[in-house]
């Protein structure tokens, strides 16, 4: 069986699926797309690609249906799911997928038409797999479909561990071997064993520094919210949504030095705008906070009208509430499977930690900082934190 | 300058001082003093010593005092106090030192007579440092005496990520360097500056969780009671408790193995009680959580007799409440240091979830559990859980 | 002093030099030219950049200055020719770099033209550096220059280290703080000083194994020399040689993609040509292993002209004859300076199981394969191993 | 199955036979015996057991025997056999094994007898398990024996990389799952599969650098041969052999006090003997270097009358000639297993260098170095170098 060295499981053996999947173009593109996107500008060893992150998350539900004595054609199909999952995934992953899904409808884990169109679909059709099945389980529907999307998922126990070796930050660093041994199914729900609430926990917790130390740092958010309005910008220019739904990152970036060469320049040599607000929850009146994406816009150009400056020198960045799906993990406490947030005192500390966490920003270029702050706090009605 | 290879810390470069304390007895005894005493019963890998520890302390010391611009003669009474601050230590660390305290009052930060009476004493005097000064730096006191021992010490820094190392359980991997670099002091007070509320709450969750899965393992506080019945029982059998207290692991198993051979072969060969009652806050009366050692005892023996077992064979459990005192710990926001648990939500979180976890114990020869069981249910009013 | 995580060093601070120099387009072209090329196409995890590498490289030069003393105006210019050492590298670094030499005649580490016309000049001079003298490091130039190029260089020992962090391949895990500790000047020579044969050693042994399991791969060998020739093909068709040095690697795939489609597809979708002739030195004639580039074309059409197949389908693949800068490292033995291979009998032994390990091969599409393999060894005259 | 946290292979499963042995007296005891004894003297962090590395070879027993697909009665023994093959080992380990030998004639192979009057004996003959299989696979013997200790065996795997990481020395960190991975039979051989010449010279490698930087540092060295002295010295006292033998380190330590007092505490405060002598291999006259033990204690006494010092005052300690078991190791070169000898030019000049690495030492108090080594130059005839 090939076998594939990778920096955080070691050697990952791969099933005759697995194999001739990772040789198809659907599969290898993943290469060209990082893993964090725009996190590297902060942290500059976080260069992982989903393609690597693929055949992690592949190696973890091997082992985790292993453990779980799961299988034959249902655990090929999970495989397969897992290292699938991301496909979808447009030029920057997470950072383009608004983008897209406003103007597809589709979001990312809809994988469906590109298991049938793309060459994914011949091995799977060699290999007597079932393309609806596999795209069922990238939704996470079904027992099964839990292992790769879901609460307790793999895939989530990969990226926090990849993220935090490749980034240096160790706080992804979860038990995830113990994760993936202490599964179970109970009554189709997928938890954890008996004595496991710390180690559903852990997860939460590991997410949670992740997310305020390098995932929404506000360095990436500003260089992810240049991307996406250059992205949008690119798509105005003429590029069909199709096409740019395809790219990988060195297509995305070439792309934008032709259709959109200021923000792509600064993208591109890390020359980003910097916080004119800084704002949390408590700053910022309820209607701005539930702002959608034409309020935001529309904002953006009257704050730029206030502060005379170029529209496309604002950028008004309002994040979703914080959501914490990970607190309806289930872990069995004295017998009986019980969601995390019941279980652990510890799940509304942590939610009221995120929501205090929460920011909106507004951005601007440094030489215009000073007027788009004042104007933006006009407009919006915010009280801007020193940043 | 002499250098020490270290397997977290890689190289520990030592000034004159710390290299002519390590030669002294008094520091090379604890190259004999496991850092997790009862620990390794658990995790066979966490062999490590209070020796290796000492100098991770003493490192981190260093480096802090380089970032926060401290120099001479105060660096020095630093360092030394760092380097020293666990000989007061007796045979397996934490696991005595309630015996030592109840015999001679002595808490083991109190290091005034050893640095008088030792070999250290002549190291301290040939190179000008004061054993006083020192020895007030390791119970904590004065501005510099809070990176020995405090909210924000350099003792938790070290243990935590040298321990997770050990037994290879992640949680304790904190980013030590980053508390390291981000130490200020604010009117005398040693805090965390500004951007740092993960920072601190990273390290209250490290601790946290290393203490629910490594530090209070209930394998681990078992040997740990039945340790100090047996080191207790040494006393009582005519050892002396100043020699008792200078003694090192290794003095400890073989005495145990002359005066209380049943418990020392037991602790040895770790042929363990085994768990008759395991109890929350919950299940348990107020009064018997409030038990002082003389109370445990007598309801030992109570048990004892209503089980029909020898007193021997019966050992009660009964932890102090839980407390917490890195949620002092202080870091600035918005220009302002505040404790941790005002500026972090997920203290009140955390503080509940250690209470959650808090157990007592009731403990019993395998052949003997079940009666036990009984006994003590009936005498202390507890509903024990399934362990 | 700002600050910067590595996933290698932990945090690298950088002096107000570096600080200005990381924020100029020179330098953050290398967040875009991977460190090792089409090396990832074997071991997924290896995504890092030059960017990254040169943040190491910065910062154990900064530490070797600091163990050797050297301070103030001369250490500036040093840690600036680390960090800038490698922005003249081309697209793929290495994998172009002959195309480039062939081409303009200048080696990657002439970046004196760099220093003066792109937005590094301004920064230099804001600060009071001299772009020649800073450019002379780079080349090694004088007793500080071996620093930054030279057998005990720091470039080697941040590669290694990194190298191995990011594949995952144990070998290149050296003990490079041990390294920067022991350096030493003797009459102007960069020397490791006494007691360090085996340290000089494990940097050799280190190469070697990372040679022959990661760098020379042969995976990676092929598609780095199918990059080649699309490189020349680029060039030939159109693309100004000035323009294609200074491409990153996303410019290079996606003008690939215009002029050379063929090959551009198969570099990006990792659909490589196959081993038509895999054979070592013993089996190839001297003439050929002394082929210059001209032959090596030359032998290329002839050899597909006898396999009746497009010139385009066979790639002729002759490295130069293995060398071995390392053995001339220093190291101190019984107070004198050697150089290694005279003080080690492990060098011999090395240089012949490096030569032992010299390949040629001869690439074609796969399904060409056995028709080139003819033709490929009877216009060479080698007996192919079998791969 | 039970699962046991370990610090360098994560997870270790351990099947039924594996979790009963586990809790035998025989195999705790090696929880008391550190796996590199006086090195820690040398690398404080290296305070691992054999018990730990014990795991760690069961582990690595068992991958092999998955990939090698052995299975049932077969695999039991060996795995059996990986568990205890370190149950014959006397206090300190190799360091006290040339005193077990000369007075038992009984190497710490030599199982036999263990696996029938300790409880190890009730643990396989509950699982149907033979002790003489168990104790033949232990020394070696039959196809399978060979995994466990031979050229290619895992036990050799498990300790370079626990010593690295134990240590901090990160020589011995060797790719152990490729190792296991390659691991063939070839006529009853165990091999390492088609291209892996390297991987065999890594772990040649590996050995020699750990064996230079580690296993014969000097400052072990010395503490060992002390220790070797004191328990000779201890036996004289009128210590059974046997009782000797079964002893751990805490036993020797402490029974050491009792009869041998000052080099017991010079042993247990590491204040130890230094280098009189240091030779190579061409100082030293072949006579010398060919000495037995009696020859050895004999010239000691002859030295100290010369210097007019007690003979305990004066230790020679001359090591066997340097051997390298590992060059017979097989790989498989062009289908046909070859010693690793014949396939690599790197062993020759490995060779050469462990034996420019050879050096005889004669060791006495500090105060007493100087007319120790005029005696010991004079009665021995070398030449001493500069330490």
């Amino acid at each position: 069986m090939k076998a594939i060295k990778d920096s955080v499981h070691d050697y990952i053996t791969l099933d005759p699926v697995a194999a001739d999947l990772l040789d198809t173009d659907a599969f290898q593109r993943l290469r060209h797309i990082k893993q964090l996107s725009t996190v590297r500008l902060v942290y500059p060893s976080a260069s992982h690609t989903r393609f690597e992150h693929s055949l992690g998350v592949y190696h973890l539900a091997s082992r985790s249906l292993e453990y779980l004595g799961v299988e034959g054609d249902r655990a090929r199909h999970v495989r397969a799911a897992a290292l699938l999952h991301d496909v979808g995934h447009g030029p920057y992953g997470h950072q383009t997928e608004e983008v897209i899904e406003r103007h597809t409808g589709r979001h990312h884990d809809e994988v469906g038409d590109l298991l049938e169109r793309t060459d994914a679909a011949g091995v799977l059709a060699d290999h007597g797999l079932d393309p609806d099945r596999v795209a069922a389980l990238v939704r996470g529907e079904g027992e099964l479909g839990q292992l790769v999307s879901g609460e307790l998922d793999v895939d989530r126990m990969d990226y926090l561990v990849r993220d935090a070796h490749h980034t240096g930050v160790p706080y992804g660093t979860i038990d995830h071997e113990r994760l993936v041994r202490e599964l179970r199914y109970s009554d189709g729900q997928l938890v954890l064993g008996e004595g496991n609430v710390q180690t559903a926990e852990s997860l939460l917790l590991a997410r949670a520094l992740m997310d305020a130390t390098v995932y929404r740092h506000h360095v990436s958010r500003i260089a992810g919210a240049m991307l996406e309005r250059a992205s949008e910008r690119l798509i105005e220019c003429g590029t069909d949504v199709e096409t740019f739904r395809r790219m990988a990152d060195h297509d995305l970036l070439v792309a934008l030095r032709g259709d959109v060469p200021e923000l792509g320049r600064r993208i591109e040599y890390r020359d980003l705008y910097k916080r004119a607000v800084w704002a949390d929850l408590a700053a910022v009146p309820t209607d701005v906070v539930e702002f959608d994406h034409g309020e935001e816009r529309a904002t953006e150009r009257e704050i730029a009208d206030l502060a005379d400056v170029d529209a496309r020198d604002v950028v008004v960045d309002v994040p979703d509430r914080p959501t914490f799906t990970e607190a309806g993990s289930r872990v069995v406490v004295n017998g009986v499977p019980q969601r995390l947030e019941d279980a652990s005192e510890l799940v509304s500390g942590l939610r009221a930690a995120q929501r205090a966490g929460w920011r909106m920003g507004v951005y601007a270029p440094e030489e215009h900082v000073d007027e788009v702050a004042a104007a933006a706090e006009d407009v919006l009605g915010v009280r801007a934190m020193v940043p």
